[in-house]
């Protein structure tokens, strides 16, 4: 790929200052610059970074303009990173990373509707009575199930797997390895056993959400886990059986969250977060890394800790903590005094 | 499937109130009834919501029978979620998720012997020497690696991953993405290096037992792994080289165990708990979510915190830990006041 | 395998006191010792369970002989374990676990170079343009994605996948499920959407290296997530985009690196530890099992808690936490007192 600068400033929507006919290739860090190559700065403010910045191309923020004196050629946006983003986008398409249209091994059941412009990569297998719609992309060594419904424009990687009767809307994105729709982990105890509940719900994955590598959502017992419209998740996450996760939330690696809890629109769970069962967490709520949420949590929260508790609460709990040991012999010395009176 | 309420009352072994001849074709929630669904209460308590419950035939407790008066079709049964259970797996038998026989494309290897009534679905792997008992069924792209016998009337999800050597007896269930026997974490430092420890030891998983998505379980450095008989293993656990775990314990997702500790029977780990290794856990011990176990513990106990604790000390713990900024200043306080004197 | 003493002795590098024409078949574990068996012992401490050991053969350290008066055949090594080691490594050479070659349902893409002795198993895809090593073995069902480079020497174990531009080194083994190159956690919220960046970045992985099973190393945003040579990493790891990872770190089961940050050479992360991003942990640094580091971290620290602090300190917070509930009470019974007064 090579483009010049006038293209990287239409491609962008930004402004350009510099050499028009400059030609560039490929993207790079502020960090890791190449001569031909475009990167981004979110602001001005290592100006010695950027003063020596001897990259192809830098976009900077608009406000920027006509306030900095150094030589390398520059795109002005309003948002340096969404435009360096549309770069990245423009540059990923011109990269194709698999062969278009289907394989001859791959496996395709009885009954499957596929959309216009699929692509099946080696040795998937789609079980009976699924649908595809329109662009969507399966790379090798992806599984789905009966009766699933997959929209247009979704992107599953290799050994993704979508057990039977899940429905995943537009433009979805499912990483290497996640797995939807595996048995919710659900049995009663009987005769001294533990009996296995069958598990016949689905999951529902609504569109414009990504799902990270490796994780895994399970099907509902009864009805459907869903995550919901433009959720982010992150890899090694787990979501229980009936969990619903409102749009445009964000779920951060290693976190999990316990069966039938709802969380409202934009909740975040940062790294390793916990939500036990059963419980409500509110629109906006935010749970830093590796806290324990208990109970329910009411919208806008901010929340810390093993048991999680309210964020600055928490902050100034953990502050303090390193002194306890002091406080208790301070204690002791206070106690001893008072007695010997 | 349709059933009418006679033939449900034979499922569930429940009792019939209301029109034997009126059909369902499914199970629903009590949260999402359908007109021709049929879901069950543990209890009566929710009065209103059972009075205007529109499903087609509820199972309610047996307890219950002609105390309640509403309209409803009814089974009443001793325990309701074990009727429901009962009728949920004659629905799942009904509605068979993979194909009978073998694929044309799965590679059998050399001296393999496979049971009666064995389904293994497309391009799964059997290396050379496996036994794989009747009535078992392997999804598409499974691997089962050299002289691994699995037992009779298993199931396997897609990807899953048996390695060489190990032993899965009958009725287990390995959802999709488990790996067993995959290398412990064994290395030996030396000359300045980590060097790997071939780990040649194996993984036994007992009867009835079920291993969840992407779920990982080591093979011993030597010896055996092994998982007992009823355990059931969620989602994203580790269970290290070594580990043993005693029949009917419950360990709950991202919960990790480290190398050679053993678990007594009908142990209970919640979310995200993490043990050490060499260590042992005593019969019928309970470890609460992100609870972080470092030394033997007695049958019985109940832990929780990092470091884990026991349960009651710990709650009142962290009921104070809250207070512990005030209390800190209130000692200062004290003190200041005590050196003024 | 049958080899008798004499040649033990030569694979192990130590010193026979025994009968050389005796023949062991396998590994044995001390506590589990096999008439045909060779064990090893670190230390002679537990002299009554070495004097009663039913094994054909014990490894002792060099520093022991002469001793003890017991009658197993020995062999006397300076580090017994690394002995043992260099027995296994025999070992498991006269067991081959793969079929040698390129089996005929493996699928090579356009212009794949493939080194001497590659061994490559059924179904699995090797995208175009990609590299393989001498030596090196990919089980079946491995995915490699386009332009990336795998080194001599390497192991992949099924459902391993590799994504498009990575490079792994030599004799690097990566475990089941293991996803290297995944997409890195990128979005950006504008316009009330969160809108994926592309990662157009790589993963490299340094020579002698092992990544566990289903772990997760991210593909940088831009530039290289790194782990660096000799780093062993356990199951279900989250290494983050961007993420540097020094040489000869260990890093245990499930624990978590956040985006950008880089570890110094020889860290240790334990189990469920997190990191979270854009820090530095300095070389030799060791963090303790579900510890969270939240900021930078100098050479040679020791870690622990959640959030983290020097070790020795937060064991003596830990020591006095269970005491915080009768603080409070007798602080309170303090106040009291004052206001009495």
């Amino acid at each position: 790929m090579k483009i010049n600068l006038q293209t990287l400033a239409e491609i962008t929507g930004g402004e350009l200052a510099g050499d028009k006919n400059f030609e560039i290739t490929a993207p790079c860090s502020i960090d890791n610059p190449k001569p031909d190559g475009v990167c981004y700065a979110a602001n001005t403010e290592n100006k010695e970074l950027l003063s020596k910045l001897a990259a192809g191309c830098v976009i900077l923020p608009a406000a920027a303009k006509g306030k900095i004196d150094f030589k390398v050629n520059a795109v002005y946006a309003q948002n340096p990173e969404w435009a360096f983003t549309l770069f990245l986008r423009y540059f990923e398409a011109q990269n194709p990373k698999f062969d278009k249209g289907i394989h001859p091994t791959a496996i395709i059941g009885k009954n499957v509707r596929l959309g216009a412009n699929v692509n099946i990569g080696a040795y998937t297998v789609i079980e009976d009575n699924v649908v595809i719609g329109d662009n969507t992309t399966l790379y090798p060594h992806v599984y789905i199930g009966r009766n699933t419904t997959v929209g247009a424009g979704c992107l599953f990687y290799p050994n993704v797997v979508v057990r039977e009767g899940c429905v995943v809307k537009h433009n979805v994105v499912l990483e290497a390895g996640a797995v939807i729709g595996a048995d919710g982990f659900g049995f009663i105890f009987i005769n001294g056993k533990h009996e296995k509940i069958p598990q016949v719900g689905n999951v529902i994955i609504e569109s414009e959400t990504e799902i990270g590598a490796n994780t895994t959502v399970d099907r509902a017992k009864i009805d459907s886990t869903v995550v919901g419209l433009n959720v982010k998740v992150d890899n090694l996450v787990q979501l229980a059986h009936n969990v619903k996760v409102g749009a445009g939330s964000i779920i951060i690696s290693q976190a999990g969250i316990a069966g039938s809890t709802e969380l409202g629109k934009g909740v975040v769970l940062a790294g390793q977060a916990g939500v036990v069962g059963h419980i409500k967490i509110g629109d906006g709520a935010q749970v830093a890394a590796q806290s324990g949420v208990m109970g329910d949590v009411p919208a806008g929260s901010k929340l810390f800790g093993s048991p999680a508790r309210e964020y600055g609460e928490m902050l100034r709990v953990y502050a303090t903590l390193p002194k306890l040991p002091e406080m208790y012999k301070e204690l002791r010395k206070f106690k001893k005094a008072k007695e010997e009176k």
